[in-house]
């Protein structure tokens, strides 16, 4: 089975890269632009043999990769969809 | 209004990045991830009366601003989502 993990910073979290990228569309001409913020998502392919050797389903074991290794959970929140 | 764009690499595209992520995560006892692929994606804030002043409607705009800046269309495809 796929899953998209999304991983965004916390509001309140300064974004410098998105402030630049939304600097670079205003003098583009696109000055409706008013904020942009980057996140960072991943395609992951799961094993669904594999899978099913864990409780709890794939979700919770996808929740507990982004607590280890895909998100920083101090600045960042991230949310998991499966497909 | 609010729109995210998703920014993806091409299938066929090498994605050294996912790579590692994926073999970090089975090295971590995630045996079940078979492949992991890495897009980033962009939270945006336009103004909706700028916006209005300009024909074809902000899906339009968004989809310029991606191949003129956000995305690198030889090698990512990207899709705008209207909030």
């Amino acid at each position: 089975m796929r899953a998209r993990v999304y991983v965004t910073l916390k509001p309140g979290v300064h974004d410098p890269a998105g402030t630049a990228v939304q600097g670079g569309l205003v003098s583009m001409g696109y000055e409706e632009v008013r904020s942009v913020r980057i996140g960072k998502f991943f395609e992951v392919e799961v094993d669904d043999d594999l899978s099913a050797q864990h409780a709890g389903g794939p979700r919770a074991r996808l929740e507990e990769m982004c607590r280890k290794l895909l998100a920083n959970t101090v600045i960042e929140s991230f949310r998991v969809e499966l497909l």
